[in-house]
Parts: structure tokens; C-alpha cells; sequence
């Protein structure tokens, strides 16, 4: 329809979102997936479910942005207002449709679930939008046209509003509206701070300017993303541009760098080792089975990962994992000695390539002078023996969980590539 | 200052935000902190690294809320520009900020890391504001006045915001208004459907009508909250009322309940265990080691948890958990009698009360004709003998190994309950 920028806003109704019992995931995937299809989420809102709160950002969101995506308020149940509330901003009325009422029936069939009353009015909806069928639950979409504006109101449950946009509805705006062409390259560093890396990488930032591609630093948790942004209405290649820039970044940082765009670091990890034809076991005592999560969460991970000890008690050290008990009363538990023998042991028991482990205090208590919260050591055993690193983090459980399995990856990581001879 | 509803609106800033690379987790964060101390978040925007945005947004929001909690937009790299777009809709100019430059060098002094002329800036804040400093990070806060209008702005990373807010934010917010009282009382549910659950409850729904309780549904995968909500200013004793409630609820549907507020099922089963002087191990095939984080990821978890295998390959689960390899042969190693021989080796390798095991196909790949992608087995072992149950969930590798782990931690909840006669 028009080659000039369009201008998403995504809203989502409901209070559990502001009270914070639920996190709003839904806002996130939209920009990503709009994003990639050149269609900008320039804003991005919450309110309650409450009829003049939907009627403002509603007028508000329309006056600055050519699609509004609303999410949310259209359960069952009673706390929903938004399909009453947006008939009547339409200026229309309910009607049964028969699709959806023939869907919803035979959706409660197929579970041998009765169905209710409540269920049924879920296919009542709106004369004046187009139906967006549900086929993962009940409530239905609704697509509204207003001048050139589009209006979007889908349910708020993740599974079943990706299923509509990924069904329907991105082919639908994609025929609405003509866009130019966005595109993000992301890099992916770990072992390096935000403002050291940016030092670094001062020259080069200018060598993006020159190219017109913008870029952040996104920190996380163990690592820092550099995002590189482009939009371009065709003109320069920015795949070359992007692909020039990143040789430059991985000749000065190339030692930091883990992947790229959404690898994780237990895919990359799984397709060194599946290269290789090699497998990795884990021995986890502090991180209590989150490297196993972590690199099972990977689809066809049982081709290299042979499986795990989770070593809480230290009998388990000793008796599955062949720890010698002096050793551990010796060097203490919390050790480079005992985190390579979890190592090694795990790497015998289970016959792998590789294997991993972990000890350590997780905290917040159990801590003591010599042994505070946070102090964890990390191992890696491998064809050519055993590494293991010390780490001293900070007094969250879950975050030390997390820190420590991401470092015995990246070791990981780093001793398969040591072995191939590519450091 | 006030008795009136004080309302807050949270802003957050982040080109990260809007194109999905980052999650906003403060804003649910906010939103329930705030909630606690009876100030009601009415509304929270995701805007872009943007001066015109952020002037925008900062005019709306200060036309209809009391507080404006901005984060993000702070870190030391060139792509935030927060700090110098509240100089200009203040109307004042940076200076330098001593205590803050202190903490700043004592930061990377502690570190040893070089402290940068970017990190020193950080140091550079607005002369109007009151500086709210940070004891995690090298990013300060900032507290503006303007009229009975409050201004906040932190930065984006999760653990600093959070600190800031705990250390000095909330407490300055409590002088500066009075607010009514906010309670909530959330029942978890699992196994009942909401709508079947809504169907339960239409008398109970009129009981929380008639004492002004609000009701609201929160499902989630494998779950439903109820969620109570009272906005009282004193007068009627709202926990009598709630409690009132939730004796009643619990009378109709009490056995789907396995918790209430903040609760997790694995806290649930962690307090069952320690109070019967039990231990727990897992035995872990398709969860690859969910199950032993959940469990880990509760503090003093130690006290009743063993430990567990991650059984991915077979000959693991013959070898460590003396599954007969012709069990496996005959009746598939997806199985009731195969999880039931797991939780039965588990259980005496590792000397515990109780264990908990999975097997499965998670998906997306591996299903056949007679054991599709989604068909797991979890069994529950425990003193009088083991328990199987067999769920067909959908396509999704992650979610089926979430439902899976879920679904053994209320197994073992609900059979340590019958061991102990409570049902």
C-alpha cells in the first residue's frame, strides 16, 4: 500500500501483567517476528483490563502507528472485557460464527471435555472484523480495518497467539502493506566486559558509521551481544557491508566470540561436537542438573550427549562418580582437586569424549570464611586430560546456577576447539 | 502527601525490548513491588532509545500518573541517550557527581579492571535530581520532583534496578505518598482445566462479589492461579474475608490445589519432605535434568535431595539404574514399566524415600507411529511401592520437558500426601 516506514504498536491487556504475576514474553516475540519482516515496533504497552484504559491507548496508539496488535483479555472467564469494549469502539455487534462455534465444539470433542455455555460465546464475536481462526484453543482472533489503520486483537496465551500470527496473520499484513527491508546481524561475546569490549572496538564502531549501521551492546548475564542494524531500502548490499564488518570484529575479538544471531552456546557446542564425532557427559553438583537441561534442550542432542550425574550428596561423589572420599576431605569439596575428579570420573562412567562438572557453593547460605557463597569450580575432562577453572560470583542461587553451567560450556567450548588445533 | 490512588507508570527503554532480543522482566517486577506497597501500576511502555520518544512518553504518563519509573538507556556505550534527554525536559545540565565518581573508581579498583573515560562519565549526572546510587553496578539512578510529580530513572540490568529500588527507592517513595492497602491472594491450581474450574466455582465467584474480591484466572502451562484482589482502605478485615474464601474454595476443589501465592511446587514438596525427615533422587531420561534444577533451584534443597542420574543414552539406564536391558527390548524404553524401573533403581542407588523418573519422546523429532513426539511416562517410586502415569502433551522439546517435570513433581507430592494419610 505505501513504502514508507510502518509503524507497529503491540498492546497487552491484562493485570496479571502489571501486578507482575505474569511476564509479558507475547511483546518480545512480536517485535522480534515483525522486526524480521521490516514492520517496526516502535512501542509496546500494558494496561489493565478496563474498558475506558482499551478505548484511550486505542485512540492514543492509532493516531502514531498504522498497526495496533492487541494481546490479551479474551479468556472464558469473567474478568475479559476487551471483545465488548471493542464492538463498541467499531460501532458493532456481536454475531455466532459458525466456524468458530464448529472448531470450539469439536475442540472440547476431541479432549472428551464438556463443553460450557462460556465456551460457546467465545464464538460470538464482532460483525465488522474478519475471523482469525484459533486452531490451539478457543478464544478467536479479530482483524479490524479502520481508514488504513489495522487492528489486531488475538488471545494472550503465547502458544496459541504465535499460532495465529504465524497461521494467518503475517501473510495477511504482508499483502496489506509493502515494507523496506530491515536487517539485524548479532555477535555473540562471553569472558568480556561491556565497556572493555567497547574500547576495543572504538575504531571499528566508526568503520560501522561510515556503513550506516547502527549497533548496541546488549549485556547479559556471562555474555554481551553487539547488534548490528541496517535499514536499508535496498541500495547498498548490507550483507556484504554486514559481512565486511564482521571479519574486522572477529580478527580484533575473535577470541571472545561464541556465535552468532540466536545460536546459544549448547547449540554451538552441540554441532562441534557432532563434527567430531564425539559425545560429553556431565557431573553436576552446584548446578544441579542445568547442564544437562541446557544441553538436552538442544533437538537431537542424544546423538553426542550420553547423559549425567547429579552428584548433591557427596556419597554420590564418591560411589558413582569414583571421587576418592580423602580427596574430598582433604581439598574440600569445593576444589579444583575434587571438580577434576568429578571430571574425570564422569568422562570413565559414562565412556564419553568429554565431560563436564561442576562444585561449589550456590548459595545464599552454606558458606563459609575460606569457602564463601559463589566460590565455584568448574571442570572439563577430555582426550587430553583435565582443565578446571575457579569462579567467584555473586550471592544468587539461580544466577550462580546459571553462570557456572554457561563457563563449563564455554570451557568446553574452548578445550574441543584446542583439540581440532583451531585456537 | 495524599490518601488518593496513587498511580504509577513504568517506562521502559530499549531498542532490545522492542525487537524481542531482551525479555522485560522489570516491568513485572515493578508492578508487583509497587503493587506491595499499594501503589497500582496502571500502565508500562516499552519505548525506543529515542529522544522525541522519550519526551513524548514522559509528557503523557505525567499527565494521568503520580510516578514515572523509567529503566534503561543508562549503560556506558554510545547507543543510550537517557541521561542527556532528562537534562533538557528538566532544564538543567550535567555535573559531576563526587560520591558517585568514588564508587565508580572503587568498582574497577576492586576488580582490577582499567576504569575508562566512558565509565568516569557515568559519574556526570543531572545537577536537578537527586542521585540514587548504585552498589552493583557504575550506572546511578535519578529522583526528579517536578509539581506532586515523581520521576525515576535506573538502569535496565535487572540486578542493579532491582538493588536500587530495595536500597533506597521504595523507602523514599513510602515518605513521599500515602497509599491505601492492596492485598492479593493467589490459590494454585494444577490438573483442572479453566473453564472446568470456572463451572466449579460460579457460587464461590458470588461470595467474592458480595465482600468486593475481584477475581481473576491466570492460566498457565500445566496450571491455573486464582487470584484474589482487594482494594480496601481499611474497614472490612480483608484476610478474614480471604481466608473466609479460601476455606470455601478449598472445600470444592481442594485436591486440584497445591499451593497459594508465591509458592512453587518444588518448594511445596521440598517442605513435605523436610518435614517427614525424607529424601528424594531423580532418574531423568527425556527432562534431561529439569527435574534435578527445579528441585536444586529451592536453597537448603540438600537437606532431602540425593541426587540423580540424567539417563539419556540406554546402556545408562541399565548400567546405573539396573533397568534389564530386555525390559527395554520387550516393552520399549517409552513405558510405564521402564519409568517404573528407573524410579525403582534410582531409588536404591541412591538410598532415598522417594524418586522421580521421566521417559519420553520430547520432540520435535524421534516419534513413530505407536510412540509419538509428546508420549512420556513418569513414575514416582517411594516407600510403599511405584505409581506411573502416561501423558500425551504436544510438539514443543522445551514445554514437554517443563509438563513432564511438572507432572512428576505433583505425582510425588501427591504420594508422599497419601503416604502420610492427609488424602
Amino acid at each position: 500500500m505505501r513504502a514508507e516506514q510502518i509503524r507497529a504498536e503491540v498492546i497487552a491487556i491484562g493485570d496479571e501483567l502489571l501486578i507482575g504475576q505474569t511476564i509479558n514474553t507475547n511483546a518480545a516475540w512480536l517485535g522480534e517476528q515483525l522486526n524480521a519482516i521490516g514492520i517496526k515496533v516502535h512501542r509496546s504497552t500494558v494496561i489493565s483490563d478496563d474498558k475506558s484504559e482499551i478505548v484511550n491507548v486505542l485512540n492514543e496508539s492509532s493516531s502514531r502507528s498504522h498497526i495496533i496488535i492487541m494481546t490479551g483479555g479474551l479468556g472464558p472467564t469473567k474478568d475479559d472485557i476487551t471483545k465488548h469494549t471493542l464492538c463498541d469502539y467499531f460501532n458493532t455487534e456481536l454475531v455466532m460464527n459458525e466456524e468458530a462455534l464448529m472448531r470450539i465444539t469439536e475442540f472440547f470433542e476431541r479432549r472428551g471435555l464438556p463443553m460450557l455455555e462460556v465456551n460457546r460465546q467465545q464464538a460470538a464475536l464482532p460483525a465488522a472484523c474478519s475471523v482469525i481462526q484459533n486452531h490451539r484453543g478457543t478464544a478467536c482472533g479479530m482483524w479490524f480495518e479502520k481508514g488504513d489503520r489495522v487492528f489486531i486483537s488475538m488471545p494472550g496465551v503465547p502458544y496459541e497467539m504465535k499460532g495465529m500470527m504465524e497461521d494467518e496473520v503475517f501473510s495477511k499484513l504482508a499483502s496489506f502493506y509493502r515494507r523496506p527491508v530491515i536487517r539485524h546481524r548479532t555477535i555473540l561475546t562471553t569472558g568480556v566486559g561491556e565497556s572493555f569490549l567497547a574500547n576495543l572496538l572504538v575504531d571499528w564502531e566508526k568503520m560501522l558509521e561510515e556503513r550506516n549501521i547502527a549497533l548496541a551492546y546488549l549485556p547479559s548475564p556471562g555474555m554481551v551481544k553487539l547488534r548490528m542494524s541496517s535499514y536499508s531500502e535496498g541500495g547498498r548490499d548490507v550483507q556484504e557491508d554486514f559481512a565486511a564488518c564482521e571479519r574486522e570484529l572477529l580478527n580484533l575479538v575473535g577470541e571472545h566470540v561464541y556465535g552468532f544471531d540466536k545460536d546459544t552456546l549448547q547449540q554451538v557446542i552441540g554441532d562441534l561436537l557432532r563434527s567430531q564425532g564425539q559425545t560429553v557427559a556431565v557431573a553436576e553438583s552446584c548446578t544441579g542438573g542445568t547442564l544437562g537441561r541446557l544441553i538436552t534442550s538442544v533437538p537431537g542432542s542424544s546423538d553426542y550427549f550420553k547423559g549425567g550425574v547429579i552428584a548433591y550428596a557427596n556419597s554420590i561423589k564418591t560411589d558413582l562418580l569414583a571421587v576418592e572420599s580423602t580427596l574430598i576431605s582433604e581439598k574440600n569439596v569445593v576444589s579444583h582437586e575434587v571438580a577434576r575428579a568429578m571430571a574425570t570420573g564422569a568422562r570413565t562412567q559414562f565412556g564419553s569424549d568429554w565431560a563436564i562438572s561442576t562444585t561449589g557453593i550456590a548459595g545464599p547460605g552454606g558458606g563459609t570464611d575460606t569457602h564463601p557463597v559463589g566460590l565455584i569450580y568448574v571442570a572439563v575432562a577430555g582426550p587430553n586430560g583435565c582443565k578446571s577453572v575457579e569462579l567467584k560470583l555473586g550471592k544468587r542461587r539461580d544466577n550462580n546456577m546459571d553462570m557456572a553451567s554457561f563457563s563449563g560450556l564455554n570451557l568446553l567450548r574452548k578445550e574441543i576447539l584446542e583439540q581440532k588445533g583451531d585456537f
